[in-house]
């Protein structure tokens, strides 16, 4: 199954942008009366012929939809980017692959990167979409200051950090949750951990505090575990 | 916790590798007298203090045992190293901080590499193992041809392929797992997958097939969301 991505798939003029049509025709090799599918990433899943291509641009028509998917619960990892950018991308790959709903990159007082390439991220993530055959592209939200992030989110936030306090190990928490199709949304810091406050605002407003795994996890390793641990789960 | 390997602890002569004392000694700046923690790599934790310094080489002393880890059960990852070098390198850091306990390079009828560089991932085990303050090190066999890994092992082996078969879903399997103590193996492909024959061969054997995730997953991803799931629900 050869997947493409395209925003405007309901749109009446149904044609593939510039970037996918050169990878359907040079990559893969498609031709004309070639099947494709297609997603704009909300989960649906369409097939559809290649009809004529023009100004090197693909045109299909005989659109279908195949399947729809919903993740539920949905998966939501804020992530201070890491300071090694190829790390961050790194997470961003296996996210999509695992299925992880929606990325915000959190901007905390140790973070060392506080800036990241939306277009190239959203890029990665595309590609990853597409590899994986899955129709569900994480939503990348724009970098937020760690204290702004509760102003909007305040229910099934897990925070999780290496300081000695009391913790409750995160695969616990999942298998004795009664609910276990609400949303949740995991923090994991930057390389010099959340400080003392952060940890204690989350707290104040109502987070809880995790334990992933006995070993000191990296960034990226922690939000891949936090999100494997999420999707054996719930 | 500055944590540090050596092949030889419980030998008389209680020095560190040079390579362990240039990192000890220029990256983290240890001076005589500075406690150091120390591991084989076999799960036991020694703490001990910097005596001395001869030919750019730390001696210690006061050696005590601080702890001693056992994984129970033990995960076995055996896959194909991919085409590019630096994905499978991935999975040996990350399987490491997940805490893997042994890894088979494997070689099949679609790897497209099938030779590795031992003595390079050997130090990229050890350095994940140091970094994620775990005292375990992964065991790195040597790489083996599919059908001979069968002549060693015959239980609790888990083949996961994209193929269109009768397969059990992975996390099911271990949630309705009875012994759940029972060591594991899980066998993961190359790019190309397995071949039918090799997936044959395998059930023949007495291995199952498995699906980890509705996605297709790239040969680390699925290795490394396998070595979650196991370690979530075992």
């Amino acid at each position: 199954m050869d997947l493409f991505f395209s925003k405007n798939i309901k749109k009446e003029k149904q044609i593939l942008s510039l970037d996918e049509s050169k990878h359907c025709l040079l990559s893969l090799r498609k031709k004309i009366n070639d099947k494709i599918w297609l997603t704009e990433g909300d989960g649906v899943l369409y097939s559809a012929d290649i009809c004529s291509i023009k100004n090197k641009k693909i045109e299909y028509n005989n659109l279908q939809i195949i399947s729809k998917k919903i993740n539920s619960p949905k998966i939501h990892i804020a992530i201070a980017p890491t300071k090694n950018k190829s790390r961050f991308e790194w997470f961003l790959e296996k996210a999509t692959e695992i299925g992880v709903d929606e990325i915000s990159p959190l901007i905390c007082k140790n973070s060392e990167r506080k800036i990241i390439n939306e277009t190239r991220c959203v890029k990665i993530l595309i590609a990853a979409m597409k590899q994986a055959q899955n129709s569900i592209l994480p939503k990348l939200n724009k970098p937020i200051v760690f204290a702004d992030f509760f102003k909007k989110r305040k229910k099934n936030i897990y925070i999780a950090h290496c300081y000695d306090t009391e913790k409750i190990n995160f695969k616990n928490i999942l298998f004795n949750k009664k609910k276990k199709k609400e949303n949740i949304t995991i923090l994991i810091g930057p390389e010099g951990d959340f400080t003392t406050s952060e940890i204690m605002l989350s707290e104040k407003m109502g987070g809880t505090s995790i334990n992933l795994s006995d070993n000191r996890l990296r960034t990226e390793t922690a939000a891949i575990l936090a999100s494997s641990i999420a999707k054996t789960i719930l």
